[in-house]
Protein backbone atom coordinates (compact mmCIF):
# COMPACT_ATOMS: atom_id res chain seq x y z
CA UNK A 1 0.00 0.00 0.00
CA UNK A 2 1.40 3.59 -0.82
CA UNK A 3 1.72 6.12 1.78
CA UNK A 4 0.26 9.30 1.55
CA UNK A 5 2.28 11.92 0.74
CA UNK A 6 2.72 14.52 3.38
CA UNK A 7 1.64 17.70 2.58
CA UNK A 8 3.46 21.35 2.77
CA UNK A 9 2.77 24.94 1.68
CA UNK A 10 4.94 26.54 -0.32
CA UNK A 11 5.19 30.10 -0.58
CA UNK A 12 5.88 30.68 -4.91
CA UNK A 13 6.57 34.01 -5.89
CA UNK A 14 6.91 33.14 -9.36
CA UNK A 15 10.99 33.88 -9.13
CA UNK A 16 13.47 31.40 -9.30
CA UNK A 17 14.64 31.08 -5.97
CA UNK A 18 10.75 29.74 -5.37
CA UNK A 19 10.31 28.25 -8.01
CA UNK A 20 13.72 26.24 -6.87
CA UNK A 21 12.08 26.02 -3.52
CA UNK A 22 8.93 23.93 -4.70
CA UNK A 23 11.09 21.62 -7.10
CA UNK A 24 12.95 20.72 -4.14
CA UNK A 25 9.73 20.22 -2.05
CA UNK A 26 8.45 18.08 -5.07
CA UNK A 27 11.75 15.89 -4.93
CA UNK A 28 11.81 15.32 -1.18
CA UNK A 29 8.52 14.08 -1.85
CA UNK A 30 5.82 16.35 -0.42
CA UNK A 31 2.69 16.64 -1.62
CA UNK A 32 2.83 20.98 -2.27
CA UNK A 33 0.76 23.36 -1.62
CA UNK A 34 1.89 26.42 -3.62
CA UNK A 35 0.74 30.04 -1.66
CA UNK A 36 1.51 33.21 -3.42
CA UNK A 37 0.24 36.97 -2.86
CA UNK A 38 -1.44 39.18 -4.37
CA UNK A 39 -0.05 42.29 -2.39
CA UNK A 40 0.12 45.42 -4.42
CA UNK A 41 3.10 44.84 -5.77
CA UNK A 42 3.93 46.84 -8.85
CA UNK A 43 4.60 44.08 -10.92
CA UNK A 44 1.46 41.88 -10.93
CA UNK A 45 3.37 39.51 -14.16
CA UNK A 46 4.88 37.70 -11.12
CA UNK A 47 1.45 36.13 -10.49
CA UNK A 48 1.10 34.76 -13.85
CA UNK A 49 4.34 32.91 -13.62
CA UNK A 50 3.47 31.86 -10.42
CA UNK A 51 0.52 29.82 -11.62
CA UNK A 52 2.74 28.88 -14.63
CA UNK A 53 5.26 27.66 -12.32
CA UNK A 54 2.88 25.85 -10.14
CA UNK A 55 1.22 24.12 -12.78
CA UNK A 56 4.80 22.66 -14.53
CA UNK A 57 6.74 22.28 -10.96
CA UNK A 58 3.43 20.03 -10.13
CA UNK A 59 1.81 21.86 -7.47
CA UNK A 60 -1.38 19.58 -6.08
CA UNK A 61 -2.80 23.01 -5.53
CA UNK A 62 -2.35 26.67 -6.04
CA UNK A 63 -3.80 29.52 -4.07
CA UNK A 64 -3.77 33.27 -4.73
CA UNK A 65 -4.09 35.36 -1.43
CA UNK A 66 -5.16 39.20 -1.75
CA UNK A 67 -3.54 41.02 0.79
CA UNK A 68 -3.38 44.36 1.13
CA UNK A 69 0.12 45.75 1.89
CA UNK A 70 -0.40 49.22 0.52
CA UNK A 71 -2.25 50.16 3.22
CA UNK A 72 1.34 50.70 4.95
CA UNK A 73 3.67 52.06 2.17
CA UNK A 74 7.12 51.62 3.20
CA UNK A 75 8.60 50.06 0.37
CA UNK A 76 9.74 51.08 -3.00
CA UNK A 77 7.76 47.34 -3.87
CA UNK A 78 4.48 48.48 -3.10
CA UNK A 79 4.59 52.35 -2.74
CA UNK A 80 5.52 55.46 -4.84
CA UNK A 81 9.12 55.13 -4.47
CA UNK A 82 11.43 54.29 -7.11
CA UNK A 83 13.15 50.93 -7.01
CA UNK A 84 16.96 51.31 -7.21
CA UNK A 85 18.77 51.14 -10.60
CA UNK A 86 22.10 50.26 -11.19
CA UNK A 87 23.73 49.96 -7.52
CA UNK A 88 27.36 49.46 -6.68
CA UNK A 89 28.08 46.46 -5.14
CA UNK A 90 28.72 47.85 -1.57
CA UNK A 91 25.13 49.64 -1.93
CA UNK A 92 23.85 45.96 -2.96
CA UNK A 93 25.35 44.66 0.34
CA UNK A 94 25.03 47.12 3.08
CA UNK A 95 21.59 47.90 4.98
CA UNK A 96 18.21 47.22 4.91
CA UNK A 97 17.35 48.25 1.28
CA UNK A 98 14.26 50.37 -0.09
CA UNK A 99 12.48 47.42 -1.86
CA UNK A 100 12.36 45.53 1.78
CA UNK A 101 8.73 45.02 2.66
CA UNK A 102 7.94 45.41 6.46
CA UNK A 103 7.46 42.53 7.86
CA UNK A 104 6.32 40.81 5.07
CA UNK A 105 7.84 37.95 5.51
CA UNK A 106 5.98 37.64 9.12
CA UNK A 107 2.49 37.96 7.13
CA UNK A 108 3.27 35.47 4.55
CA UNK A 109 4.45 33.12 7.27
CA UNK A 110 1.43 34.07 8.91
CA UNK A 111 -0.64 32.84 6.28
CA UNK A 112 1.41 29.90 5.39
CA UNK A 113 0.83 28.56 8.67
CA UNK A 114 -3.10 29.28 8.34
CA UNK A 115 -3.44 27.66 4.91
CA UNK A 116 -1.03 24.77 6.38
CA UNK A 117 -3.45 24.39 9.17
CA UNK A 118 -6.35 23.77 7.77
CA UNK A 119 -4.97 20.99 5.32
CA UNK A 120 -3.04 19.77 8.49
CA UNK A 121 0.17 19.93 7.09
CA UNK A 122 3.39 21.04 9.18
CA UNK A 123 5.94 21.57 6.42
CA UNK A 124 6.50 25.21 5.03
CA UNK A 125 9.02 25.98 2.34
CA UNK A 126 10.43 30.04 1.53
CA UNK A 127 13.42 30.87 -0.62
CA UNK A 128 14.89 33.08 1.85
CA UNK A 129 18.79 32.78 1.56
CA UNK A 130 22.10 33.67 2.35
CA UNK A 131 22.32 36.98 -0.33
CA UNK A 132 19.40 38.63 1.54
CA UNK A 133 20.70 37.97 5.14
CA UNK A 134 22.09 41.49 4.62
CA UNK A 135 19.66 43.41 3.20
CA UNK A 136 16.36 41.44 4.74
CA UNK A 137 15.83 40.71 8.70
CA UNK A 138 13.41 38.56 7.60
CA UNK A 139 15.21 35.82 5.57
CA UNK A 140 17.72 35.42 8.23
CA UNK A 141 18.15 31.64 9.93
CA UNK A 142 17.00 32.94 13.66
CA UNK A 143 14.10 34.40 12.26
CA UNK A 144 13.10 31.27 10.65
CA UNK A 145 13.43 29.76 14.08
CA UNK A 146 11.55 31.86 15.71
CA UNK A 147 8.48 31.45 13.90
CA UNK A 148 8.76 28.03 13.83
CA UNK A 149 8.97 28.42 17.64
CA UNK A 150 5.33 30.74 17.23
CA UNK A 151 3.67 28.22 15.08
CA UNK A 152 3.82 25.80 17.49
CA UNK A 153 1.85 27.98 20.06
CA UNK A 154 -0.02 29.73 17.80
CA UNK A 155 -2.14 26.89 16.53
CA UNK A 156 -4.32 24.20 17.17
CA UNK A 157 -2.53 21.87 15.74
CA UNK A 158 0.75 22.33 17.91
CA UNK A 159 -1.32 23.49 21.35
CA UNK A 160 -3.56 20.47 21.38
CA UNK A 161 -2.61 17.51 19.32
CA UNK A 162 1.41 18.60 19.40
CA UNK A 163 2.18 19.52 15.90
CA UNK A 164 5.93 20.37 15.40
CA UNK A 165 6.37 22.67 12.16
CA UNK A 166 9.15 22.91 10.04
CA UNK A 167 9.92 25.82 7.93
CA UNK A 168 12.05 24.09 4.99
CA UNK A 169 14.52 26.70 3.58
CA UNK A 170 16.53 24.99 1.10
CA UNK A 171 18.21 27.77 -0.18
CA UNK A 172 19.61 29.06 2.87
CA UNK A 173 23.31 28.58 2.55
CA UNK A 174 23.45 29.10 -1.19
CA UNK A 175 24.82 31.61 -3.52
CA UNK A 176 22.82 33.04 -6.40
CA UNK A 177 24.98 30.96 -8.30
CA UNK A 178 24.56 27.56 -6.51
CA UNK A 179 20.60 28.51 -6.61
CA UNK A 180 21.05 28.58 -10.47
CA UNK A 181 22.94 25.40 -10.51
CA UNK A 182 20.08 23.75 -8.23
CA UNK A 183 17.49 25.11 -10.14
CA UNK A 184 18.86 23.59 -13.64
CA UNK A 185 19.52 20.32 -11.62
CA UNK A 186 16.11 20.18 -10.74
CA UNK A 187 14.55 20.97 -13.97
CA UNK A 188 13.03 24.31 -13.51
CA UNK A 189 12.06 25.94 -16.72
CA UNK A 190 14.26 28.85 -15.25
CA UNK A 191 12.61 31.06 -18.12
CA UNK A 192 9.50 31.24 -16.81
CA UNK A 193 10.88 32.59 -13.63
CA UNK A 194 10.93 36.18 -13.25
CA UNK A 195 13.09 37.83 -10.45
CA UNK A 196 13.12 41.47 -11.47
CA UNK A 197 11.43 44.61 -8.90
CA UNK A 198 10.40 46.39 -11.74
CA UNK A 199 9.59 44.43 -14.93
CA UNK A 200 7.35 45.81 -17.93
CA UNK A 201 3.98 44.82 -17.65
CA UNK A 202 5.16 41.94 -20.16
CA UNK A 203 7.35 40.41 -17.96
CA UNK A 204 11.01 41.60 -19.31
CA UNK A 205 12.99 42.47 -16.54
CA UNK A 206 14.45 45.56 -16.52
CA UNK A 207 18.27 44.84 -16.15
CA UNK A 208 19.19 47.41 -13.39
CA UNK A 209 17.24 46.73 -9.99
CA UNK A 210 19.17 44.62 -7.34
CA UNK A 211 17.73 41.44 -8.19
CA UNK A 212 18.43 41.70 -11.87
CA UNK A 213 21.85 42.82 -11.10
CA UNK A 214 22.19 39.66 -8.54
CA UNK A 215 20.62 37.16 -11.37
CA UNK A 216 22.51 37.96 -14.01
CA UNK A 217 25.88 37.61 -11.97
CA UNK A 218 24.65 34.76 -10.88
CA UNK A 219 24.27 32.85 -14.21
CA UNK A 220 27.78 33.88 -15.15
CA UNK A 221 28.76 32.59 -11.95
CA UNK A 222 27.11 29.05 -12.18
CA UNK A 223 27.95 29.09 -16.29
CA UNK A 224 24.51 28.80 -17.63
CA UNK A 225 22.77 30.87 -19.81
CA UNK A 226 19.71 32.60 -18.52
CA UNK A 227 16.95 32.09 -20.46
CA UNK B 1 7.92 71.70 25.42
CA UNK B 2 5.57 68.92 24.85
CA UNK B 3 7.27 65.55 24.51
CA UNK B 4 5.80 63.81 21.18
CA UNK B 5 3.36 60.90 21.89
CA UNK B 6 4.46 57.53 21.11
CA UNK B 7 2.31 55.89 18.79
CA UNK B 8 0.83 52.62 19.33
CA UNK B 9 -0.73 50.19 16.93
CA UNK B 10 -4.26 48.50 18.51
CA UNK B 11 -5.99 45.80 16.99
CA UNK B 12 -9.36 46.92 17.11
CA UNK B 13 -12.34 44.45 16.13
CA UNK B 14 -15.57 46.53 16.86
CA UNK B 15 -16.00 44.31 20.28
CA UNK B 16 -16.11 45.32 23.56
CA UNK B 17 -12.47 43.84 24.53
CA UNK B 18 -10.26 45.42 21.71
CA UNK B 19 -11.96 49.38 22.66
CA UNK B 20 -11.29 48.71 26.05
CA UNK B 21 -7.61 48.38 24.91
CA UNK B 22 -7.96 50.84 22.90
CA UNK B 23 -9.32 53.16 25.71
CA UNK B 24 -6.85 51.80 28.12
CA UNK B 25 -3.63 52.66 25.23
CA UNK B 26 -4.94 56.18 25.02
CA UNK B 27 -5.14 56.68 28.80
CA UNK B 28 -1.30 55.44 28.87
CA UNK B 29 -0.77 58.28 27.11
CA UNK B 30 -0.13 56.85 23.63
CA UNK B 31 -1.03 58.08 20.21
CA UNK B 32 -3.59 55.03 19.03
CA UNK B 33 -3.54 53.98 15.35
CA UNK B 34 -6.12 51.41 15.68
CA UNK B 35 -5.93 48.25 13.03
CA UNK B 36 -9.26 46.32 11.93
CA UNK B 37 -9.61 43.63 9.26
CA UNK B 38 -12.09 42.55 6.58
CA UNK B 39 -11.46 38.77 6.10
CA UNK B 40 -14.65 37.38 4.99
CA UNK B 41 -16.00 37.26 8.30
CA UNK B 42 -19.67 36.90 8.27
CA UNK B 43 -20.41 39.80 10.10
CA UNK B 44 -19.03 42.66 8.32
CA UNK B 45 -21.36 45.51 10.81
CA UNK B 46 -18.39 44.88 13.85
CA UNK B 47 -16.23 47.13 11.11
CA UNK B 48 -19.26 49.92 11.61
CA UNK B 49 -19.00 49.47 15.74
CA UNK B 50 -15.11 49.79 15.15
CA UNK B 51 -14.85 52.96 12.80
CA UNK B 52 -17.33 54.72 15.41
CA UNK B 53 -15.82 53.11 18.58
CA UNK B 54 -12.26 54.34 16.93
CA UNK B 55 -13.51 57.55 16.44
CA UNK B 56 -15.04 58.62 19.75
CA UNK B 57 -12.32 56.59 21.92
CA UNK B 58 -9.92 59.07 19.91
CA UNK B 59 -7.81 56.73 18.18
CA UNK B 60 -5.42 59.17 15.81
CA UNK B 61 -5.94 56.98 12.17
CA UNK B 62 -7.95 53.97 12.08
CA UNK B 63 -6.91 51.60 9.11
CA UNK B 64 -9.21 48.45 7.99
CA UNK B 65 -7.39 45.88 5.51
CA UNK B 66 -8.65 43.50 3.33
CA UNK B 67 -6.98 40.17 3.77
CA UNK B 68 -9.14 36.91 2.69
CA UNK B 69 -8.85 34.30 5.40
CA UNK B 70 -12.13 32.52 3.71
CA UNK B 71 -9.17 31.15 0.52
CA UNK B 72 -8.28 28.89 3.85
CA UNK B 73 -11.71 28.10 5.08
CA UNK B 74 -11.42 26.25 8.73
CA UNK B 75 -13.61 28.68 10.66
CA UNK B 76 -17.44 29.20 11.83
CA UNK B 77 -16.29 32.52 11.46
CA UNK B 78 -15.68 32.55 7.85
CA UNK B 79 -16.65 29.56 6.62
CA UNK B 80 -20.11 28.22 5.63
CA UNK B 81 -19.90 25.80 9.22
CA UNK B 82 -23.04 26.88 11.30
CA UNK B 83 -21.73 28.60 14.62
CA UNK B 84 -22.99 26.98 18.01
CA UNK B 85 -25.46 28.68 20.21
CA UNK B 86 -26.82 27.55 23.41
CA UNK B 87 -23.58 25.57 24.56
CA UNK B 88 -23.29 24.03 28.18
CA UNK B 89 -20.44 25.82 29.92
CA UNK B 90 -17.85 23.09 29.86
CA UNK B 91 -18.31 22.72 26.16
CA UNK B 92 -17.55 26.45 25.67
CA UNK B 93 -14.95 25.76 28.61
CA UNK B 94 -13.45 22.98 26.94
CA UNK B 95 -10.95 22.53 23.24
CA UNK B 96 -10.70 24.91 20.56
CA UNK B 97 -13.86 25.90 19.68
CA UNK B 98 -15.04 25.52 15.70
CA UNK B 99 -14.76 29.31 15.91
CA UNK B 100 -11.11 29.55 16.16
CA UNK B 101 -9.74 30.94 13.01
CA UNK B 102 -6.25 29.33 11.99
CA UNK B 103 -3.59 31.21 12.96
CA UNK B 104 -5.48 34.63 13.17
CA UNK B 105 -3.79 36.45 15.49
CA UNK B 106 -0.34 35.60 13.91
CA UNK B 107 -2.19 36.86 11.09
CA UNK B 108 -3.63 40.26 12.96
CA UNK B 109 0.10 40.57 14.82
CA UNK B 110 1.75 40.85 11.70
CA UNK B 111 -0.05 43.04 9.68
CA UNK B 112 0.15 45.44 13.21
CA UNK B 113 3.62 44.44 12.97
CA UNK B 114 4.04 45.90 9.22
CA UNK B 115 1.95 49.01 9.76
CA UNK B 116 4.40 49.76 13.50
CA UNK B 117 7.22 49.81 11.47
CA UNK B 118 6.08 52.11 8.65
CA UNK B 119 5.06 54.42 11.40
CA UNK B 120 7.69 53.62 13.93
CA UNK B 121 6.06 52.45 16.34
CA UNK B 122 7.31 49.43 18.92
CA UNK B 123 4.00 49.26 20.80
CA UNK B 124 1.30 46.80 19.53
CA UNK B 125 -1.73 46.33 21.76
CA UNK B 126 -4.28 43.28 21.83
CA UNK B 127 -7.46 42.50 23.76
CA UNK B 128 -6.60 38.47 24.53
CA UNK B 129 -7.87 37.73 27.96
CA UNK B 130 -7.98 34.46 30.03
CA UNK B 131 -11.09 33.86 29.25
CA UNK B 132 -10.02 32.98 25.78
CA UNK B 133 -6.87 30.93 26.82
CA UNK B 134 -8.86 27.46 27.32
CA UNK B 135 -10.00 27.97 23.83
CA UNK B 136 -7.62 29.72 21.45
CA UNK B 137 -3.90 28.87 22.08
CA UNK B 138 -3.29 32.68 19.92
CA UNK B 139 -4.55 34.05 22.75
CA UNK B 140 -2.38 32.84 25.27
CA UNK B 141 0.68 34.61 27.44
CA UNK B 142 3.32 32.02 25.45
CA UNK B 143 2.25 32.72 22.40
CA UNK B 144 1.99 36.86 22.49
CA UNK B 145 6.03 36.89 23.98
CA UNK B 146 6.83 33.99 21.03
CA UNK B 147 5.91 37.33 18.79
CA UNK B 148 7.27 39.90 20.67
CA UNK B 149 10.64 37.79 20.53
CA UNK B 150 9.82 37.25 16.66
CA UNK B 151 9.25 40.76 16.06
CA UNK B 152 12.97 41.96 17.05
CA UNK B 153 14.19 39.51 14.63
CA UNK B 154 11.55 40.38 11.39
CA UNK B 155 11.65 43.90 10.96
CA UNK B 156 14.31 46.45 10.15
CA UNK B 157 13.73 48.58 13.33
CA UNK B 158 14.66 45.34 15.31
CA UNK B 159 17.60 43.73 13.42
CA UNK B 160 19.25 47.41 12.29
CA UNK B 161 18.04 50.00 15.02
CA UNK B 162 17.59 47.64 18.19
CA UNK B 163 14.06 48.16 18.82
CA UNK B 164 12.28 46.30 21.03
CA UNK B 165 8.68 45.91 20.43
CA UNK B 166 6.29 45.50 23.02
CA UNK B 167 2.63 43.94 22.64
CA UNK B 168 0.30 45.04 25.09
CA UNK B 169 -2.40 42.86 26.55
CA UNK B 170 -3.96 44.73 29.73
CA UNK B 171 -6.39 42.25 29.96
CA UNK B 172 -4.73 39.38 29.48
CA UNK B 173 -6.05 38.70 33.63
CA UNK B 174 -9.30 39.81 33.67
CA UNK B 175 -12.33 37.72 33.51
CA UNK B 176 -15.22 39.06 31.12
CA UNK B 177 -16.57 40.75 34.26
CA UNK B 178 -13.02 42.53 35.03
CA UNK B 179 -13.82 43.94 31.08
CA UNK B 180 -16.77 44.88 31.66
CA UNK B 181 -15.27 47.22 35.03
CA UNK B 182 -12.65 48.18 33.50
CA UNK B 183 -14.43 49.53 30.32
CA UNK B 184 -16.91 51.43 32.60
CA UNK B 185 -14.56 52.85 34.24
CA UNK B 186 -12.76 54.22 30.89
CA UNK B 187 -16.13 55.48 29.50
CA UNK B 188 -16.16 53.37 26.73
CA UNK B 189 -19.59 53.35 25.34
CA UNK B 190 -20.12 49.77 25.80
CA UNK B 191 -23.43 49.56 23.64
CA UNK B 192 -21.56 50.83 20.71
CA UNK B 193 -19.55 47.57 20.96
CA UNK B 194 -20.43 44.16 19.29
CA UNK B 195 -18.99 40.90 20.51
CA UNK B 196 -21.69 38.67 19.22
CA UNK B 197 -20.34 35.81 16.65
CA UNK B 198 -23.69 35.79 14.20
CA UNK B 199 -25.65 39.15 14.72
CA UNK B 200 -27.96 40.40 12.09
CA UNK B 201 -27.01 42.68 9.43
CA UNK B 202 -28.34 45.91 11.56
CA UNK B 203 -25.99 44.53 14.56
CA UNK B 204 -28.41 43.39 17.07
CA UNK B 205 -26.66 40.03 18.78
CA UNK B 206 -27.73 36.42 18.19
CA UNK B 207 -28.03 36.05 22.14
CA UNK B 208 -26.89 32.16 21.26
CA UNK B 209 -23.30 31.93 20.40
CA UNK B 210 -20.53 31.31 23.21
CA UNK B 211 -19.57 35.30 22.77
CA UNK B 212 -23.23 36.58 23.88
CA UNK B 213 -23.51 33.90 26.53
CA UNK B 214 -20.11 35.27 27.78
CA UNK B 215 -20.62 38.46 27.63
CA UNK B 216 -24.25 38.25 29.44
CA UNK B 217 -22.17 36.89 31.98
CA UNK B 218 -19.45 39.05 32.35
CA UNK B 219 -22.30 42.24 32.50
CA UNK B 220 -24.07 40.63 34.87
CA UNK B 221 -21.43 39.30 37.50
CA UNK B 222 -20.10 43.18 37.45
CA UNK B 223 -23.94 44.33 37.96
CA UNK B 224 -24.05 46.91 35.06
CA UNK B 225 -26.66 46.63 32.63
CA UNK B 226 -25.25 45.71 28.53
CA UNK B 227 -26.04 49.11 26.42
Amino acid sequence: MLMPMKRAVILLSGGLDSATVLAWMRREGFACHALSFRYGQRHDIELVRATELARVLGAVEHKITEIDLRAFGGSALTADISVPKDRADEDIAGGVPITYVPARNTIFLAFALAYAETIGASDLAIGVNAIDYSGYPDCRPEFIAAFEHLAVLATKAGAQDGARFKIHTPLQMLSKAGIVKLACELGVPVAKTLSCYDPSHEGVPCGHCDACILRRRGFAEAGVVDG
